[in-house]
């Protein structure tokens, strides 16, 4: 058994540190433990870097790359809004939103690009329900974009804000 | 700060008094605290008032018109569920479809128009998670689908059944 | 009024005994009183039999066919992470993804077959709220893919863990 905690397991992650939304939304919604996240881009800083469509124009590689990206974006907007990884209790739900070409058929191997990393850091026990459908064209012309909804345990000092400086 | 509540930010909004599912579907569920809206189209009465693809044959104006008109039913919905918007405590996560062509990428633009709305009504404090994506038909031809999960507060008289005509 | 239960509803449903995972997510996961279902294709076993895009290749019939199969895995599913269909208090939403060529727009009759076989099975106090959309490409080409949420009763016994072999 994996005795670390979620911080620990995330510690070789590149996980960005601070994050904006880029338009009139919050990045993640708490409300009587649950999160709901914001659709994730595949995002290094500001600028979407896998574009296409998989299957047509970008590859299953791609794709699967594009899905870590997405999910270490999902990452930082728990670290950011929880203050640590280690406040989420459970994946409840993973969303999986892929644009693809007329004939793609492998989803499942793009949104597993996804759980395998969110299992890598909450373990085996987290793992989500999970719906993958292939969309017409996404924002910024992303080829993935993902959702979750997270169950998390109540804050240990429910008084004390979070603050970005104390993300490591 | 705006001390008005919902209701009173609402007036000016041409928000439909009576609405009934189009199937065999709930316009909306509230259980424990959370309500799931079923997707809305930008209908005037029962008809769909805009079609087709934006980027296409459609323009962003008329989609972001068109996520403005889903807005206003799933404020109509909301009224009627919960017999005041000022029930509402928090709109948790928005979910935007935008029907549309194989290049737009401006989704976040279609969607800001929803999310505007909803701020207008229910404060900044109460702005949601929110997904965008491009889907390839919607229901009816409509350029825009959105539907929302909203936190409300327990009813002031639980066992009073809001009616209608109490609508205002 | 029926006062049957929703297994002795379901009796005559063929529905699935058993069922695991196609890939690395949970079938469902239920956490504070709701079950998030994960996207169910129309399958036989383990092969989706119901492929193309309807409004092309594909019958609205056959499409209302592959609802109704989409709908009997996600019973499946609830039945085997509850113990029995019985525990299902509420389906709260009711999520149904169509595979469609770029002229149909008739989704909500797709979605009413899994509708009505889920208020055959729950009855109509359990109407759930609905958003249907139609998308560019589905897991293994799936004409229809559909996801839940649900409200279930709390177990009768929350310490006996639910056996395969109680599901009759």
């Amino acid at each position: 058994m994996d005795s670390r905690t979620a911080e620990q397991r995330a510690r070789h992650l590149d996980i960005p540190a601070m994050l904006a939304p880029a338009a009139n939304y919050e990045l993640s919604v708490e409300h009587d433990g649950l999160v709901h996240l914001s659709g994730q881009l595949p995002r290094l800083g500001h600028a979407v870097v896998v574009t296409g469509r998989v299957g047509l124009d970008t590859t299953l590689a791609q794709a699967r790359d594009a899905a870590g990206l997405c999910t270490l974006r999902a990452l930082a907007v728990l670290r950011q809004a929880l203050g640590s990884l280690d406040r989420v209790a459970r994946v409840i739900k993973l969303n999986v939103f892929v644009q693809c070409g007329p004939d793609f058929t492998q989803h499942s191997e793009v949104a597993d690009a996804a759980s395998d990393l969110l299992i890598e850091v909450f373990g085996r026990d987290a793992r989500p329900a999970r719906t993958a459908v292939g969309v017409y064209q996404l924002p910024k012309n992303a080829v993935v974009e993902l959702d979750l909804i997270v169950a998390v345990h109540a804050a240990a000092h429910p008084l004390e804000n979070p603050k970005h400086d104390a993300v490591d």
